[in-house]
């Protein structure tokens, strides 16, 4: 019997031949990341280990993202921390306000990470990297501090769920649209400690951009992990970028799959999922009359230049809605200026957009966007807990860029196609 | 005996001939002014006052631009409240996030304060409005309040000093060098509840911008307003903006001083404020090796395209040090989609700085930017009180735009002529 794409992985980084879901491994790891949240908490639990050095200067990445620009003392002193500590192990990819981005857009298009790496992230959306064909997953800030010391970490050989997308996907359905629908099908813990892999002749044809999205919301599904095989696409977004040699794995033919689940996306159309949990999910149509406050377009789900171009084609000559606050925030300084170019950041600020620096700002409820008490947001992020974007009792909707733009003109969530 | 600008200009609005310093007079407003910071408060005492309508629903400016885009949930719930209050009484000029930018650049760029105007802002550096021959002055939330309710202020006419400059401008000494050589002359409190009056073959070839800049500055030494003669070229800036008509008040050659201050600007080189007081100005030449974790070029005092043109100037090119955060916002949206065309955030981003939507931010240790314990800022802001910007053993250095974009560069304070 032939192995999945993430026992591969995980087999090649333990020096096994062959592994089997449930077995427990210690594995090589390519890459340890950390952010402005969770790396304070690592560096405090590294100085506990007690050896002087991190077990490789160019493999480790912090980036401070999430309260940045530094939001309040407390914010200024974590960064200034972990800014220390860069300096001191003299960490490689430490990323400075200004040259930094969303660690999940930033990483990928720094080519920290390739095909065939296993990389550990002190933050939950890692499993961006997926859509690189790499295991990648989120810890915890102690599993980070390890990490960082030894370049290892165990993991249990998760069992692999088979997605296969087939069908014509219709006019504003996005990877986005893809993910929230898997997700609304088989719930947030549909894919519990298990190996999502997307597949199919709709993720043959689907851009980097949008496998990002669909990688990155594995997680809420409780996905270990959520891979897309490496292929041409991949790798013309690799070539150049790489920092280092990589691998394609492919699964086998006869590897054997927990599940195999296969959707028709003809059916499917723009999905909003309503609070306060990403499975809520519903078709456009089938939204009904809800008002919104606020439209939030980016983060590492969709912050991507893919994904402001379609909010600009929406956006292009139109108003927001008097009474809604538009925040759009470019997931990379890279992507900001190719947006600037492409003069995407002059058509959001003709609509009433606030365009800020790269930062997670809004989408946890950090700074640069939060809910009063009662309002509601349509936002292209990932989560839509209680609270996730300010209030307790405020309201988050996720969709994608086309809807959330739509919605920004409109003042309720509507289908672009009301406001073309 | 003739009168002095401001003189005139409460004389005409309290219906007199004239009026003499000291004397008490209760004057018709042109326009009223409040934050997401003071309105609120302002709003709880109107309340109070138990009337229906504001005086004129078109001579009311709210603008949220302190902790916007909204910090936290407290400021979300601020500016719920001052958008309610703005819808319920159907005050035109509320400005949403995404329309609005720092108050003190908004209003004239609007075209809301005109020429010979009496303008009260809940906001201490409303007196920037002086640039354009208007008397404007912050007051606190309850006046605010009592504005809004009648459209009258009582005002105690204040003397006024009269300061000359003369000579010629030095290169990269700007209107932010003369005002804080002005300061770092008559001190803190050297124009205490007096207004100041700018004048001189310096000033009448100044840019509006400088201008600006100089007026926003007249609270630093105490003043009650910071006024310039409207000329030709405070009416190119005005006549294609104003929402109303104007009057351009002069002050008669008779008029009576307090006090005639004429300063040589040949002798004024780039000058810089050290903590914690803007009278600690010292000439670049003097100020020694200071290094710096953080340049902020932007606010009410220094964030128009001038200022923004300046700082372009000297990082085209060229990158920020890697130590340093360099954090740079536009006034407005006007000027932020201004400088994009000009090609100057292009500039700005690759350098390695962070470009923020308008907003007050880290001027005030709001947010977008707050410094850590023991860290150190250059600013074109207005003040560098104790923890002004962050941690109270933080610093803050105050300068023109030039010197915060070379010390930016330079990772200490420098003349731009070191980086160029």
């Amino acid at each position: 019997m032939g192995m999945t794409m993430v026992e591969k992985i995980l087999a090649a980084h333990a020096g096994k031949d062959k592994v089997r879901p449930g077995e427990l491994v210690n594995a090589k790891l390519d890459l340890v990341l950390g952010n402005d949240v969770t790396t304070p908490v690592a560096v405090k639990e590294f100085k506990k280990i007690g050896i002087q050095n991190v077990f490789d200067k160019d493999r480790i990445a912090i980036v401070p993202d999430h309260f940045v620009p530094n939001k309040d003392i407390n914010s200024a002193e974590q960064v200034k921390m972990i800014r220390e500590f860069a300096e001191e192990k003299e960490i490689t990819n430490f990323f400075e306000l200004g040259e930094m981005g969303i660690e999940h857009c930033l990483l990928p298009e720094k080519g920290l990470v390739v095909p065939g790496d296993i990389v550990i992230g002190a933050d939950s959306h890692t499993c961006t990297y997926g859509a690189l064909g790499a295991l990648a997953t989120g810890i915890g800030s102690t599993d980070m501090a390890a990490g960082m010391a030894t370049g290892e970490a165990w993991f249990k050989v998760p069992e692999t769920i088979k997605f296969v997308y087939k069908g014509e996907l219709q006019e504003w359905v996005s990877g986005k649209d893809l993910i929230l629908y898997t997700i609304g099908d088989i719930g947030v813990d549909g894919a519990l400690y298990k190996a999502m892999e997307f597949t199919g002749p709709v993720i043959d044809n689907l851009s980097m951009d949008n496998r990002f999205t669909m990688s990155n919301m594995a997680i809420e599904a409780g996905g270990k992990c959520g891979l897309i095989e490496a292929d041409e696409i991949t790798l013309e977004y690799v070539k150049d970028r790489a920092q280092r040699e990589w691998t394609v794995y492919k699964s086998d033919e006869d590897a054997e799959y927990a599940q195999v689940i296969e959707y028709d996306v003809t059916n499917i159309e723009p999905q909003v999922a309503f609070p306060h949990l990403p499975e809520n999910t519903r078709g456009i149509s089938e939204v009904g009359d809800i008002k919104i406050d606020q439209s939030v377009i980016g983060s590492c789900t969709n912050g991507r230049i893919e994904d402001l171009r379609v909010a600009a084609e929406i956006l292009k000559g139109k108003k927001k809605a008097k009474h809604v606050r538009l925040i759009i925030f470019p997931g990379t300084q890279e992507i900001y200026k190719q947006a600037m170019k492409e003069g995407l950041i002059e058509i959001f600020i003709d609509a009433g957009a606030a365009v800020s620096t790269p930062t997670c700002g809004p989408c946890l409820g950090g700074h640069m966007g939060i809910l009063a008490k009662g309002e509601r947001a349509i936002a292209t992020t990932n989560r839509n807990f209680v609270g996730r974007m300010g209030h307790p009792e405020s309201e988050v909707y996720l969709s994608n860029p086309a809807i959330a733009a739509a919605s920004a003109i409109a003042g309720k969530i509507v289908s672009p196609k009301e406001v073309l």
